[in-house]
């Protein structure tokens, strides 16, 4: 353990003391914010700039209004994402990181890159192991 | 975009183009698979080492045998965690992460390490903005 420099406090010597994974610790809720379906494809869309409610919307392919809505307002109580309204009319409101955002944004894009890098090796094992995986995965 | 070295094909440089987050990408499929509520969980347990299925229940809190099968199942259809069957009675199964999976769990990782170093500023940060969101977290 003397070669890395994570201190006790990281998740994973957390979970090497078996303390991590405890259901209660708040780390948990954090991490499924961050973690949610449209929480990691939110991060990388504001990782990119400012955006207004509807450029995100368009952004992020497929995620309805009101997930969206849910996850800007997860992201914004965590103190990820800063929420600005504009007293015009009609309402302007946008939506950027903060900086603790920009952090995990960061720690979120090498997490995306890593998987669109290896998208070929992924397929591979994928259709390695049977064609019927690949077939439920277009499902 | 001279001094970054992410190659085109990078997941942020995709959403730069407009392209990434089209619903039918498959890579959505396996960032789904890791970033589900136990993916991330089950993967860092596995960076510990090779595990059979009763100690990962108990290390992953909280998780139910049904959800711990299906999500060593996408992590193992994903070429992320390899399966071992050893012809014994009673039956022994033990898992472990793939070089992919290795690969994938140090981003995981860093992205965890994260969040339990910078808990201290997200908890600040929700108290700041309403005790009720706070409240609300312990639920």
């Amino acid at each position: 353990m003397t070669d890395k420099l994570a201190p006790d406090c990281s998740l994973a010597s957390k979970m090497q003391r078996g303390e991590l994974l405890d259901v209660n610790c708040p780390s948990r809720e954090i991490l499924k914010h961050m973690t949610s379906r449209w929480g990691v494809l939110v991060l990388i869309a504001l990782a990119q700039g400012t955006h207004r409610f509807s450029e995100l919307r368009r952004k992020v392919g497929g995620v309805s209004e009101k997930m969206l809505a849910q996850t800007l307002q997860w992201l914004e109580d965590d103190g990820l994402v800063v929420r600005t309204s504009f007293p015009v009319m009609p309402p302007h409101v946008e939506y950027r990181l903060s900086l603790l955002g920009e952090e995990v944004g960061e720690k979120v894009e090498a997490l995306a890159d890593w998987i669109e890098i290896n998208m070929p090796r992924i397929m591979r094992a994928r259709a390695a192991r049977s064609p019927l995986v690949q077939e439920a995965g277009a499902l």
